[in-house]
């Protein structure tokens, strides 16, 4: 069966203070026929990612516009927060969730970002799948030194000039749309307010320093508690009860233990599904055994987010 | 939005080794357009439990049909098995799922009960929701001593007549018929070949000996190790977080650690994301932050399992 493509838009902006504002920002969504599902605002990060999905074209408009409401209503120069960040609109990835390629979503967004400069006169950054230089496919690389750096960096150095618009950074900074898979923004918070615990953790724990595949990971203070805020890019390959070993362990060793989790933003199910069955020492077979499941099976209505069964 | 009503049968019959007998039953399923969702078998507990779902009168038909297959091909006389049980077809639940009332099953089940006794002349207790007498609500009640001592009983004891059809058992026993809301059975084996473990675990987490309300618990030994089997009644109360929690703790008061569980038959989606969510610490409303949740939500078609937000 062809099914209608589904794609989910997860952008997030420099603003997570003032409700006026995200409630503007997350309102220009509704000028296209999206369906909005989340807006999370986060005051110490001074950050909102808001979550939305429709058909490609729907999502894309919704995009351009909030990002026209973010780059009319923030400025970078008065903005402060604990979470690296280049923009007003900070980053757009389009996220395939069915019926859809990765490569598909790329092409939209290289469309999304094209419009962005030539429009709002914003310079853009296309980054993973969507990227044209293969060193942008890292976002960290993209960010890197964040907005403060990168105004002065983008005049001076070929290396940082952006894939469309002009080299110059206004107060709305810069923007990075890309594409990606389905990932997991979750945070773990320890015992503890010594920031240097969460970056030892972080540290270990994250691809980039050797720890664990498709794990990125930070240490921040936030609310006056240590976090270790982490992206799972893969939660296929590496998942939640992997991710939370680690973080426990590695806790453990600097003589502190996790209190409490967060989501950012939505969870595909299957990725709550799987971690109980790893955490209660199910058989692997068991993420399959759920009455909803199988009802949707055998009614032929069961529609799992992209690529769950590859 | 007048829901097309939906209910699931979860019938138990008494043959967990033989495949062609367990397969003709479970065929028997498929005279009537339900969807089967699920056939377990245990060869120790000697114990089969199958799944569908359907509109009722297809529902009723189909668990017919299975029971007089049932009744046919399993002779209790050659039965050995750990799982108490009184008959072929031993118990058929009805559980409402959706646009159903508990009630409205009660009366299904009476209804089918009936016609087994005047059809297949076997005797048939009510049960739980769909009892006559209080004192039958209890499905231990109805089953205490299993098909021996019943076979004994029915004949001379009052209080151990069936419901409807003839007090006397045949070959094929007896048959529990009721309608209960949706439960979780589920196994953990302990790191131990000592059954008396199992029996204390279970013993102290039970609702009936005075543990976590909505648990009933037995302590076996199934392939040479020492099984908690238990139920959850109402998952929504008590979960299986807490559950494993209690599990963990009274087997290590006796020396012993959980090595692994199982479920028996389906598990309603949200007790596994339940579980995740309690046991990674996340906050109680994460349970609704997954994307598939919030995609039906938007767009009008998500349909939960009965009474999920109540």
């Amino acid at each position: 069966m062809q099914q209608t493509a589904l794609i989910e838009c997860v952008p997030n902006f420099s603003e997570g203070r003032r409700a006026e504002v995200i409630a503007q920002i997350a309102a220009a969504a509704r000028s296209a026929p999206v369906h909005l599902l989340d807006v999370s605002s986060d005051a110490d990060h001074n950050r909102t990612v808001v979550t939305f999905a429709g058909a490609p074209e729907a999502v894309i408009e919704a995009a351009f516009a909030m990002c026209a409401a973010a780059a009319a209503l923030i400025d970078l120069d008065q903005h402060q927060g604990v979470h690296p960040r280049i923009g007003a609109m900070d980053v757009i990835p389009l996220v395939p969730l069915r019926g859809i390629t990765l490569e598909a979503c790329a092409e939209l967004a290289r469309r999304l970002g094209r419009r962005i400069a030539d429009e709002l006169g914003l310079p853009v950054y296309l980054y993973e799948a969507a990227a044209l230089r293969p060193e942008r496919r890292s976002l960290a690389a993209v960010r890197r030194g964040g907005y403060e750096a990168l105004k002065l960096a983008v005049e001076r150095d070929p290396d940082r000039a952006p894939d469309y618009g002009a080299p110059k950074l206004g107060r709305a900074g810069a923007v990075a749309v890309g594409a990606r898979m389905p990932l997991i923004a979750f945070n773990a918070y320890l015992n503890t307010d010594d920031v240097t615990t969460a970056q030892a953790v972080a540290k270990s724990i994250r691809e980039s320093s050797g720890g664990l595949k498709h794990v990125k990971a930070l240490g921040l203070l936030v609310g006056g508690r240590a976090q270790v805020s982490m992206n799972l890019t893969d939660y296929r390959q590496t998942g939640l009860f992997a991710v939370m070993q680690a973080v426990t362990r590695e806790a453990a060793r600097h003589g502190a233990a996790v209190e409490r989790t967060e989501l950012v933003g939505l969870i595909p199910q299957q990725a709550l599904i799987d971690y109980a069955v790893d955490a209660l020492g199910l058989p692997a077979h068991a993420r399959r055994l759920t009455l909803e499941r199988r009802l949707g099976e055998a009614a032929g209505d069961y529609r799992p987010i992209l690529f769950d069964e590859q």
